[in-house]
């Protein structure tokens, strides 16, 4: 799903920025279908995991809308059991909704900064873990929030957890989720997932996921 | 697209609710789209106009999130527009959002109940008026709070305003628009246009409208 051994500068392919939070339930079936959408429309992704919870609490929101408003929960659940259905992926509740979605989205930013960074086929594993991390949440019901969890993922991808947790704990590293989540929210993001092509038009939500490549190819 | 002729108690096509605001923007796509698409799928429809105010009132919301929530609200917009010109459809806003929906929803109903008790054909005004409201308002820009707009867009469809406008206010019709306001709630509906099938499924937004058809028939 990465795109090693092509540098971004030669890469002629429109762009499409991925923003998502791994604790956003809509950003699962988006996850898991943009890999293959965005090959076949050759579009190139960057994936860009933020927190949800900084923007929602600017609004007055202390926990999802989801949670807040019962009767939108409780749609919720049901539109994504039947989205799941239809994609033949696996749902099962993590065991806290929302889930704390911090350590995973700064482990994800160490992968996926290693991959913008590098040349060599194979090197970048955060597309890869993104992915990962959504089915082990929705799919599994597992809780994202536990480093032993995040460690066996890192570990199913062959990467080396320890070193990887250790850079995610870092000060350096808090201060980048803390940045992309405050990009999100300068350029309009208010949800997950959203797509943002190179010519600044926002789509949000699994629903938009086609149009967006749809737009990012015909501006190209 | 009334139904006129064909009384519910013979009619075996799968039946679909369709619950609506005058005042929700994306209900004006929905409401655009649905006669074609439910003929051809041979859906039965039954529109709900109701209102979303006491629903939002009880979230603790005063007026629309889309003006609550500025990036939502924007958002909203811009994906409004984009949907629109897909469609082909004019998009103007109008001069006060959300627009007061009470009295378009008042005529409606008197419309459609005298459709869903009428025998004759040509007999119903009620879907053709709810149309031609969400292109007045959202097409065109016009208030619907206006009185004299909504005795305009009657009086296009050939139905003599004044005892409708009249019958609207009674302390009956008023009623009615309550009564299906809290039904509305209690089925679980906390948006606009939400589609819900005979077996209680519910969608919600214009983009489950095709779902829906195609649940209501598949079930059938």
């Amino acid at each position: 799903m990465t795109e090693a051994g092509i540098g971004a500068g030669d890469d002629r392919r429109p762009a499409l920025d991925v923003w998502f939070e791994f604790a956003s339930t809509y950003s699962y079936p988006a996850l898991v279908r943009i890999g293959p959408l965005a090959r076949a429309a050759a579009v190139r992704l960057r994936f860009r995991p933020f927190l949800l919870g900084p923007i929602f609490k600017r609004q007055g929101w202390d926990t999802s809308p989801f949670v807040i408003y019962p009767a939108k929960g409780r749609y919720m659940w049901r539109d994504l059991e039947r989205i799941c259905v239809d994609l033949g992926l696996p749902l099962r509740r993590p065991p806290v909704f929302p889930a704390s979605s911090v350590l995973a989205a700064r482990v994800a930013l160490v992968g996926l900064d290693v991959a913008a960074g590098a040349a060599g086929e194979g090197a970048g594993w955060g597309e890869a873990f993104c992915v990962a991390v959504f089915r082990a949440c929705l799919g599994e019901g597992r809780a994202i929030d536990d480093p032993a969890v995040i460690a066996d993922l890192l570990s199913g991808l062959g990467v080396p957890p320890e070193p990887v947790l250790a850079q995610a704990a870092t000060p350096a590293a808090k201060a980048r989720l803390r940045e992309e989540t405050e990009e999100a929210e300068r350029i309009g993001v208010f949800g997950a997932p959203s797509f943002v092509t190179a010519d600044g038009e926002l789509f949000w939500g699994n629903d938009r996921l086609e149009q967006a490549l749809a737009w990012a190819t015909r501006r190209a």
